[in-house]
């Protein structure tokens, strides 16, 4: 693997569009994209500095230069020892490369006591830059949408193999062990994922997983992995034994919000428009202030990018844009449901659905 | 769960020592040795503010304040909806709690895209302050440190079943799962490490997991989890096959160095003389270049904390320090030698060796 032109391109014609003299990308799934790999990040400040005039240079701890040099030029990878402080070699390489006095911008992953310490050590400024790598590959090729589709489609097996050995009685982290035990033998990497049975269903990142399942529950199951650096990201809810009226209600107006939100995913479609359309049902129902979050997030090298579906994200979709369409409820203290598919406008300029796991009600008898 | 007052007490004296405001702690393991818990942390701003006169309040998006709430009172939860931005809430929190102006630290997973947006919206300086958490509980208390006890105790257990059921032609993938799942039958939270065979053991960091074990490679295994919120961290290098002399020469380099650092640790103890203990060994046999990191780093809520065992550190340890000694040996292209304990001087004064696994060569012949 080594940096790939075709992602730093892009990225280069975005840091020119935002006057950055740089963008610092930390270690994540944003330094995946640009160099097909990412070290562990530990406390110790590393990552790859990408110019407006296309050039890319790495500064990270000696610990770790024999692993970068596999992506990477030696040459252009400066590196410190443990024992010594990592400012005055940033300084160096800034001198080296004309960055002092130049503005600099900063992916997700960057630290902000790191980011400190260097503004503070020498004439350069930070600015946010998150959404300029996020924006800069929001319209994913037809390799990454396959990847999407591949990501998706594991997550769906996953989840089918997964209902058939729950149970009552098991544990939230049971459950969680067995769908990523599913995932990664389906070739998935990284499986994440929540799984929050009856009140916890009700807190939308629940990450806890000592309560064990019981008759009567609702369980949120939101999940995904990476394939070929593409994520997967669904969410289905499932009932532990047949659901009482007031979970039959709830979840029937989560799904009919989920149809709607999906039905409104076209090219050309407004992304506020799209977020109506789903959240409409939701707040007719009276149920509004319950449904706490965007509808969507854009997928891809991570969970979230761009594009939002929120009302607030003013353009229109396009070709190559793929999102989660998720609605929600969330009552406090009793239950939550949550029914999430991966959608994306492809390059024919249809809207596909990427989850194709049933959305019927799931009643687990065991 | 609720916010522990013993650790905000802890926390506020180091505060007012580094002239700060507040100090704002993002999730992490340090969020969790405040308020015994910490959400999940997506790209959405929030975090707690401890103030230097000792209160404390949350900000974070309407998706979590359920869930903060079973840790926080409501009134001290500032929060905003996705279709708004974080900005505003921060400056009204920030003029209710008379911080505008201010001197704000961050901690450690604190990001700077966040800090930088809320910085050039309004009056507040943010500055560096990951040691200032670290050091405030850098003296563990006997029950911190009966919990890395514990987390030790179950990471060398965990050892020994896998190293039962390792076999060449097994990927590293897969030996991590079966490490991974018998730490979690064990009751740890958490599992996390790094398996890295033949060449790949060169690599401190190796994130891997697709090679598959050889005859005459040698495998270090670095691992960890999380018990009583308190991390567990050991790294053993076991063989495939009886080794070649340069691997047992190697081997015991470094297992002399581990000995020699972990003998000269004592309450009083100058910390760059425990790392010289260590390190001569290795740079006196001519190694010294491939042995490119610290001597060691503290551990407690997290992973990496302090006091770090190194050169530069120039400070005696004290009763309650916790610690890892770890020398190593990385050969680009051919492999690496690790052996990891956490280290404690214990409240009666006396340098302890939680890690009990065996640190005589293993070789594993099937």
């Amino acid at each position: 693997m080594a940096i790939s032109e075709f992602q730093v391109g892009r990225l280069v014609k975005a840091i020119r569009a935002h006057k950055l003299d740089a963008l610092l990308v930390a270690p994540s799934e944003d330094l995946v994209c640009l160099l097909g790999f990412s070290p562990m990040l530990c406390e110790r400040f590393q990552g790859l500095f990408v110019t407006a005039e296309g050039s890319s240079f790495y500064i990270c701890n000696l610990l770790y230069v024999d692993e970068l040099a596999e992506h990477l030029e030696r040459k252009d990878i400066y590196s410190w020892f443990d024992g010594d402080g990592f400012v005055s070699t940033v300084q160096k390489a800034f001198m080296e490369k004309g960055l002092l006095g130049g503005r600099i911008g900063v992916s997700q992953s960057v630290r902000a006591f790191n980011a400190l310490a260097i503004a503070a050590a020498m004439d350069v400024t930070f600015v946010d830059a998150m959404t300029v790598i996020h924006e800069a590959r929001m319209l994913k090729t037809e390799e990454e949408l396959g990847g999407l589709r591949k990501a998706a489609a594991i997550a769906d097996a996953a989840f089918g193999r997964t209902v058939a050995q729950m149970k009552a009685g098991m544990t939230e982290q049971q459950v969680k062990d067995i769908l990523f035990g599913h995932m990664s033998a389906l070739g998935g990497v990284n499986p994440e994922g929540i799984i929050a049975s009856g009140p916890n269903g009700a807190l939308p990142h629940y990450m806890g997983g000592g309560r064990a399942l019981q008759k009567g529950d609702a369980v949120v199951m939101d999940f995904g992995c990476t394939v070929d650096n593409m994520q997967s990201d669904i969410t289905r809810t499932v009932f532990m034994g047949p659901p009482p009226q007031k979970q039959q209600d709830i979840y029937a107006l989560v799904l009919e919000s989920n149809l709607k939100g999906e039905a409104a995913v076209a090219e050309g479609a407004w992304i506020p428009d799209v977020d109506k359309a789903a959240r409409d049902v939701i707040e007719q129902a009276g149920y509004g202030p319950y449904f706490t979050a965007r509808l969507g997030h854009g997928i891809g090298f991570l969970i979230h990018e761009a594009p939002d579906i929120k009302r607030t994200n003013e353009r229109a979709l396009e070709k190559g844009m793929a999102f989660s369409i998720e609605p929600g409820i969330y009552l406090a203290g009793e239950f939550g449901v949550r029914i999430e598919d991966i959608v994306c406008v492809n390059h024919r300029g249809d809207a596909e659905i990427l989850n194709k796991a049933a959305k019927e009600w799931i009643v687990i008898d065991n």
